[in-house]
């Protein structure tokens, strides 16, 4: 291995599905000297099996003292309102923080109080955490809010469109999740039970990562997630409008240039993608199809949402905000 | 029990999932004595285990002879070539004919010549067998093609509404399927390690029940289907623009309506079904939302593509053309 | 239909898994009419979307008077706790009690303390709820124990084999079951992002149907459990050592004897039966092989935790207590 | 990273589930520069959307000149009928051989005649190729026969058991499996919904791997293998009789001196391990209970099939046999 002088890190949250993956990754990371690693609330202690070998000590009680003092980056994968809390005071304090939650994704202040009626203005500058889109931004940025996991899949392909224009507004964004995207808290809605053989709809026009797709895209967007019976993985279905004349091949000219040094979104063009092409990676796949010019265009995106939409995109954006090899640990 | 008058009935096609189903039920039905269960070829013998104590008897070769002389009437499960034979000679030769496949569905030449190649004109009449609508033709019909899986979870909601003229042309179906639906043939695409822990989205822009639905419902749809771990049931997520000041009310009003008399309807309103409500049943479960008045309807639909979508409709059409009560054998 | 003379019934806990089972099942059972349905608490009244057209009530919040001078059997799908106190209080009361908890099934005081320390004496004679054992025993009995899901599929093939002396004590079980039998109250464990793509064993050398199982089969048995991906079944693979020259035919001949009566235990002999020929029925497959006289056996029995396992095994031991066809409303 | 000296490698079969699992691993390995990644006929030649930005080339048609002129190590993924070919052929040309089929396990030529009957002597010497007990073999061993799925996980807690006495004679395995262990070849038995919901034995007293385990382990096995509804991993639980006055710690200490040194082994004592600990590692954990003194021993074992049961196997023997650290590539 190269010496790669070592940022000391810390995570709160780690015993969650996203914290943990974190953990995993970052114990394994190069460029990543894991200080702490905490759970999301003062009493927790307790160890994880699945990371023996690789993260023997025990997840320790949440300790913002601690992240403060003694790391350089804090990786946030703690409840929204936790992090609301936390992100602001431990930027004040030393560390670059990056955190997964929604807590200050949103710009607007009135979306941000609709949503996420506990997270008050952060009083730092936040940087939205999608790195293919806010690499320059990542560099200095003390504040990173990750980019969600279902606007990730729909933001990726989508705005290089927009901004091309060769969509009209009004698109429909037809997702499918699966269950470790809901979070760890036992409920009725993630028993096995009620998801194994079903899927449902839910959040119907009541979302919030409707509004933060809308941010990033700039256009009115519908969005319908559905929990699957699946453990992780996100498709979307896209539908859109092409503009007049616009064809397939003016889609594919503008996705191909606008990632085109982005090493994790991989364009499948009319083959379309497959959540299992994804799982356990930190790549967004894209494909599509168009019926005739002008006429209606469906993309299909897929990524691993506790990779792409959660941890590996928080070590990507590590990555670029530090100056390493934006790959570095997400091999 | 009553004593129902019995039709003698032959099954065709007894091994696959949907004739295994079909079977499984007509062997209970108090109006049907099943004389005949065989395979979709000559070759083939075999017993079902599942249905020991239910249907004992081995699963013969296909007979069409037997099949045409025994029987009042025949449920044909088999693939939709081989029904495009079948189908016409045994009317021709007596029994009422319930088909399952896909042969007979689409009324235009062309259509069918481009989405069943196989499948010339029948020369007897046929009726379109989603009971829902056809109740009255169902009396007398001698050749019934059973509306298709996808089709039926999209044209029950749907149907209404155009005719009321209460959405916009231009809907979007989003299908999601369990794996059952694609038949018990082992393919690549249906082995379990590819369809677990996955989604694909699939015949985009090509699959032939979006011609059966635009058949129905009478105006353009966009239909995608996506493939997803689970064995019975499809959910269609659908997108439609309301007419100018139409509003949820109209909906329901509209709907309430049409299925007033239809015992395998059901209506959840704002409470969007789930797959889980209807396995193993023949109900069709429909609910929306409407985001504002004229402006957007979303339909979640949902049935079990063995039920609803195959065998129970066939059923369904089969106590309706045979002057049973519509319920019979489907509780 | 025939006119039955209905039973008045009633059901507690209607809307757990084995509750929700029962009320869908005795609403539509010939000789039952379902006078209440109730939840486990007193707090709870809702409505069960996936019973909708077949039982279309609220779930009441539990009242004891009301099912005590209203109803002339009452099925109990409580947590035990709740049941040991409601049971005999019941019975006393009028009504003849058919509980699928485990609170009354462990004959030896000392055993019920250790493994229900809440369960005293109920103070009323007990059944064990077995159909195909105590037939007999149910025709008048005013308290019946349901047998355990795993014990179930244990004792069927087991108690025969050790009454003719075939199988030398010693005997060892170990059971994969389905979520469903952990109920209903989410738990870490019970998330479907623990259980999806995974197994594990729980319970080794402490799970309480270990006991019930010595009871009914009357040899020491090492009982290991595990949760598998799947939502309803259980399937128990059995290893006994054979008494000298004991062989497959002997075997063959004792259970073929055992449940000649029977008709919900089907034999399978070599052939092995799988979860997916029993779910949503009430039928125990039993199948095994015999490696050489004298040597290895292994059994493999299979039931859907649901209803052989509880809800339909409640209507089976109804149907005898009070004198219906042993399969009615169980087809 | 360090400079490796690299090793020159081929991969046959690499689109199958372990053989795309190997390529994976391999195209990311600091040691091992792939030459060439070829299918299991000769006319095979197709893309991996999965691998795409991993291994972009396509999949070549085998050509065996190619592969041993042009590799220093070749790793076979191919059915054991084609390794048993392959095998010797490619090793007297040049390159050692990684073969994670069956073909060579089996030293008794009887034992090779029953369970392989395709497998003559391959005339070159063959070291069973399971790391954790023959890491000296290994530094010079032409021919790898890497351990199997299920012996991998019974061997490895059994037999420092075996030969410290620990244990009587006549143990019983009961294997759980995930789907991916069948190969990706299309079957009835493979179609995902014959395995959904559902679980069988198959195998009982007729799997070769028992003959495997038997060999390594030195003492009467009996196996029963169990397809379970997901896709990646194995359970065993294993039943043994304690010899006289063992107890847990000394089972606890005999593993724990076996595997000091081996980096992939992780004891779990008395919590008992689960197939999400392992999935898409190279771990074998090791959890045990005992009951008394001289009583019943349970073990439950977990891998993950496609990575400690085969391609990661293959990786660590080639990492011990070319002088690379043991975890090279597989962390």
């Amino acid at each position: 291995m190269n010496t790669y002088s070592k940022i000391r890190v810390g995570v709160a949250g780690a015993t969650g599905y996203s914290g943990m993956e974190l953990l995993r990754r970052l114990a394994q990371h190069p460029g990543a000297d894991v200080r702490l690693a905490m759970g999301s609330s003062s009493s927790e202690s307790k160890r994880l099996p699945a990371l023996k070998r690789i993260w023997d000590a025990p997840i320790d009680r949440l300790d913002v003292d601690r992240l403060a003092s003694e790391t350089d980056a804090v990786f946030l994968a703690v409840p929204d309102t936790l992090s609301a809390e936390l992100g602001p005071a431990l930027v004040q304090r030393g560390p670059r923080v990056f955190d997964i939650s929604g807590a200050f994704r949103l710009r607007s202040q009135a979306e941000r109080q609709r949503w996420y009626p506990h997270s008050p203005d952060p009083g730092v500058p936040v940087t939205y955490g999608l790195t293919e889109r806010y690499r320059r931004e990542l560099a200095t940025a003390p504040l990173i809010a990750c980019a969600g996991c279902y606007p990730t899949a729909a933001i990726l392909p989508l705005q290089p469109l927009v901004v091309a224009n060769l969509i009209q507004p009004g698109v429909i964004i037809d997702a499918k999740s699966g269950v470790s995207g809901a979070g760890k808290t036992p409920t009725e809605r993630t028993h096995f039970s009620e998801i194994h053989g079903s899927i449902a709809a839910y959040g119907v026009f009541s979302h919030r990562h409707g509004a933060e797709i809308q941010q990033e895209v700039g256009i009115e967007v519908t969005f319908v997630p559905h929990l699957v019976p699946l453990d992780r993985g996100i498709l979307e279905t896209i539908y859109a409008r092409l503009q007049p004349g616009v064809d397939a091949d003016a889609i594919e000219r503008t996705l191909t240039a606008a990632y085109a040094g982005s090493p994790f979104v991989r364009l499948t063009g009319s083959e379309l993608p497959e959540i299992k092409h994804v799982a356990h990676t930190n790549f967004c796949d894209i494909g599509w199809r168009v019926d005739r010019p002008g006429g209606q265009l469906i993309i299909v995106s897929c990524i691993d949402n506790l990779v792409k939409g959660a941890a590996g995109q928080a070590i990507q954006n590590f990555n670029v905000a530090f100056g390493f090899d934006e790959e570095l640990g997400l091999a």
